[in-house]
């Protein structure tokens, strides 16, 4: 099947497209009341991503009311521990916990590499129906969490605000730190290249707690890591290039460093502006981002008014994906949502004359 | 009464040192045992802030343990609001709540200026004894929040992840966030000049959520009023200069704005190199900072390992103030803070030579 819109794929490879691709991270999520409706159906928050049907479903739930140029496969950065034996559930109100955490050396040890095919077919079975179910429309976009931020949920045993555990154990026992994301990096990469060999047309790393790390820290444990990922992709299918987008949150001070990973794009909080960040990677890759998800609380002419000035803080020319500069939060009116999605079609057209 | 010890006082104004002077944010704090049975004795944590004697001896604590180059007064940011009608409590294992959180324009149109050598007359008792008790031993600071920081919790009634309330009012109602904002600087201004006149020797702003918005609402929201500060501070009192810091959490994408509003030193979190804050601010200010606090959770070899790198990292020269990028956290061992602070001493002349 065709693609019949391929802005997203040209803009992250910095190719001319006549406007600005957009796509929202968590698109598919609680802000949405038939999403809402869904979840409940499918009983728990696992079943819903371990049931392909389902996680098509609400995939392609945003498309329907949004003239969104991607979708973005539901599932949870959390599945690749969970099939590693650390069994994920959920506590209503306290997010994420895992049964097995990882409490000793010998815990890292003992890791299985999970067969992804296998273990987490079900991820697969719903990037196959998705693409079907599409059938060319938008690209299906596929993810992982980078092995720094998996580590984080693995050792302390769910969320975290401090990351105590886990900055223990790779300032007093790096080497088995090491390990512990050298298994990871490999399953991520099995994972990510089975995704695109399912179908999915690009994939993004996210990388959500690199920002808790130091500057020296960061670079030996997660970006290393994540530069090995890049590495290891199937970067060809379907005679398309797949694009890889690596989203470190509150790194603005590495984005150099990330746009030498090999990457093809970048995600950016809104912490920084696009154009200081444009600056600084210059060619190397196209930028994703930026607006703080918070401006969607705010009426519809602010939404449309801090849209004007994302875009025109990246500034004329190819390689920008508009999006928030992070997950969007279940407080937002579907509406404002709209507004900003017609914005960046009405407004876009202007930045790339 | 003279100061013995004026290390850090000319480390801040980059004089020349012998050595790099130490503090700690919040090293008076739960990680002592001292300060827990203190706490204890005080009833709430409120009436520990308000008694003179009971701050001054939680102030003095860690300066009996610790070769500190500084005390900083016992006190707490929220101290401003809580005097302008908002009545500040706190709930076990929940962090500071307000009774009249700001719901409305109204509540900010009535806020009013307090006088705050008469509300806050307990911080002004508790830095004259405190200075009386020091005795010249080292310098005391005093400190402030930010107002963006303050006003967040105001106007969310407490801590928040995503100041979502906060967020809304700045792109929603610009104006009123600029009135709130306009009445903090000055009772900020006012507080700090009382603590200097009080005896504070030096003072810092705690900019702890400046790091949540963007970098644009970043510069009108909170640089600006921080700018608008530094700007009315009595800078020298008792014949010397009164240094004044910025700390500005997960802001190091405007580290040169920071340093050209007209402070002396900057704080600075983890994620970022000294050696590349360094070289972004030149000489213009003095750093302080940056070990990660969780290197506080490993042992004292990595301890000293850690400090030397961070040591290292700012390198050769004047104008370096030893502290770790955020406040101690209570579950740290103090025998490994007494490790951090003999290797500050043992390893920094070498820095200085």
């Amino acid at each position: 099947m065709e693609l019949k819109n391929d802005t997203l794929l040209r803009a992250l490879l910095r190719q001319p497209v006549d406007r600005t691709p957009v796509w929202i991270m968590r698109q598919a999520g609680r802000y949405l009341p038939e999403y809402l409706k869904t979840r409940a159906e499918a009983g728990s928050f696992m079943d819903l991503c371990q049931t392909p049907e389902l996680a098509c479903e609400v995939t392609l739930q945003p498309l329907r009311r949004f003239s969104l140029d991607a979708a973005i496969i539901f599932s949870d950065i959390l599945t690749i521990p969970d099939v590693m034996g650390l069994k994920l559930f959920f506590v209503a109100g306290e997010g994420p916990k895992f049964e097995n955490p990882i409490r000793s050396a010998d815990d890292i040890r003992k890791l299985p590499s999970p067969d992804v095919n296998e273990s987490l077919g079900y991820v697969m079975d719903a990037i196959s129906l998705t693409r079907h179910e599409l059938d060319g429309k938008v690209p299906l976009i596929g993810f992982s969490g980078s092995p720094w931020t998996l580590a984080t949920y693995m050792v302390e045993g769910g969320s975290s605000r401090t990351f105590s555990r886990t900055k223990k154990l790779i300032y007093q026992e790096p080497e088995m730190a090491h390990e512990l994301l050298g298994k990871l990096a490999n399953t991520v990469t099995d994972y990510l290249n089975a995704q695109i060999e399912s179908g999915a047309q690009a994939v993004q790393i996210f990388d959500t707690w690199g920002g808790a790390l130091s500057a020296k820290a960061y670079q030996d444990f997660s970006l290393k890591y994540m530069a090995q990922i890049v590495a290891g992709l199937k970067r060809e299918n379907e005679g398309r290039r797949v694009p890889v987008i690596l989203f470190s949150k509150g790194c603005n001070t590495q984005l150099e460093a990330l746009a030498n990973t090999g990457c093809d794009a970048l995600g950016v909080d809104w912490t920084i502006s696009l154009n200081e960040a444009r600056a600084r990677v210059g060619d190397r890759v196209a930028l994703q981002g930026n607006l703080d998800p918070a401006i969607l609380l705010a009426d519809k002419q602010v939404v449309r008014r801090e849209v004007n000035e994302t875009l025109n803080s990246f500034g004329q020319g190819n390689g920008h994906v508009f999006n928030l500069g992070h997950g969007i939060t279940p407080d937002v009116d579907p509406d404002n949502l709209a507004a900003l999605i017609n914005a960046v079609s009405e407004l876009s057209p202007g930045f790339h004359s």
